[in-house]
């Protein structure tokens, strides 16, 4: 082994975890490791945290190896990076990495998704979210939190789950299994212990609730079927602006979009393809296109 | 004048104003205050000063008549004090009038609005929440907060408002009056712009555009006409369900309630009766109530 080796790390950063994989020159699969949340835009020392305790566990798994900083090319996608503010300071930092290149999480998805080539990508997980690229222009839709966007995510339908059973506990509506469901699982009796729990939960709090909505659907269960085919329909709307990009493949990842497909309009559901490699890996190309350039 | 002489103060606190009214023994109205916020479960020492600021711009602007908290019965009605441990808080406070008595202020708007007699009231402003009176218990429906409650109010419909121009800026519908307005309004012209600017907002900033959303409605605009219509079918719901309480009478007061009543079902609008008093004339019968038990 020489010091001119090179390697190249790839970081998929998000609110709940930031995953990382170190690859050779040759494009081999070194080892993969996670570490804590990476929402740059939240925390972005906690972030740079997430990012460096990642890449050390990397380093620690191929000690053997001895691998240096200064041999690494690091691609990282980091959730709340599309705000200019937060981009512009993660490149204000000083970073050990022989080069680094920043973008979203949603564009080393992309990347992923369809091996550098043009395509687009919805993410449908805590939030929901969609991005194009297009003669390498990456164009990012959607998403902008879960009180007044991510509409069909996770977070969006727990939220509207715990509204619709607050409704039944008032008498506004008539109580049925969803709504019971919902107050079941996060064991409350009352309005007043609802909107304790609910009043200024983060997101994942109603990410909780979105499996049993979708399953309940499944079901079925007539007021789920209506929040999971509103969602459904938003998604499936961002989904043909995506395509009207002049893209020629559409991915859907994200911890409920495997829930959330047989809800999608025809149209949609057939022109998805499966995602070719993992945001990860995606976050490797950028590194490999950003030398190139 | 003698210290036997009684007055009674009437507070009506909300979470932008506390209005404050001072009458005689025999009902006369002789002064009126407004001073700043308070609602009890967001601050309960800001609150605690708006009431008794209120007070001392009363008893100032009767100077003359002497009067001292010690000849004063005050009823204090208060947003926040439906949750149990706010009015724990509250009653565990040294309070320097002659006797008071504390409650919701939708209590005392229910009391006023039917001058001590049964009936039912829902307030539509900033939120939205109803209440009924019967055989003297007070039952308070709706309410929650505008990220999973308060539908139909000015706050729901601001935040639905800006999810709508959000969906217009992303390209997911076309965008219409109702888009643009809330841009123009705002000053934004991207989608980060108002992102940034609502994200972590109040609910007193999404109910600045509920009067845009309501007269665009009443001009006929489509997508404000399906916002103002589902906020609307929500509040009838609520009327039909606090009248179901075998109420007698049935009143809406609050900011936005004499732009959304035309909007409202015709069985729920030809039900509706005039408020008789204001909610700070509700508070003073809660305390002569208080005295006579």
């Amino acid at each position: 082994m020489t010091a001119q080796q090179q390697f190249f790390i790839g970081i998929d950063g998000g609110g709940t975890k930031c995953k990382a994989r170190l690859e050779d020159a040759n494009g081999t699969l070194l080892v993969e490791a996670i570490a804590g949340p990476a929402n740059a835009a939240r925390d972005l020392d906690g972030t740079l945290h997430s990012i460096y305790m990642a890449c050390d566990m990397l380093l620690s798994q191929v000690a053997d190896l001895n691998i240096s900083y200064a041999q690494i090319h690091a691609g990282i996608g980091l959730a709340g990076v599309n705000l200019p503010h937060v981009k512009e300071e993660l490149l204000a930092r000083k970073h050990p990495f022989a080069s680094q290149v920043i973008s979203t999480d949603l564009h080393i998805a992309c990347l992923g998704a369809h091996s550098g080539e043009d395509g687009a990508i919805i993410i449908t997980g805590t939030g929901s979210s969609g991005a194009s690229i297009v003669n390498n222009k990456c164009i990012e839709i959607g998403g902008h939190g879960f009180v007044v966007g991510d509409k069909g995510s996770g977070a969006w339908l727990g939220k509207m789950a715990v509204t619709h059973s607050l409704e039944a506990l008032d008498g506004i509506i008539t109580p049925c299994i969803l709504s019971q469901s919902v107050l079941d699982v996060l064991q409350c009796k009352t309005a007043y212990d609802l909107v304790t729990m609910s009043i200024n939960a983060k997101p994942a709090f109603f990410a909780q609730l979105a499996p049993l909505v979708l399953n309940l659907a499944t079901d079925k269960q007539p007021a789920a079927i209506t929040l999971v085919s509103d969602g459904a329909n938003y998604i499936s709307q961002l989904a043909r602006c995506l395509m009207q990009q002049a893209s020629s493949r559409i991915s859907i990842i994200g911890g409920i979009s495997s829930l959330l497909i047989p809800w999608l309009a025809p149209d949609v559901r057939a022109i998805l393809s499966d995602a070719k490699l993992p945001p990860e890996a995606g976050a490797i190309l950028l590194a490999k296109t950003n030398l190139t350039q």
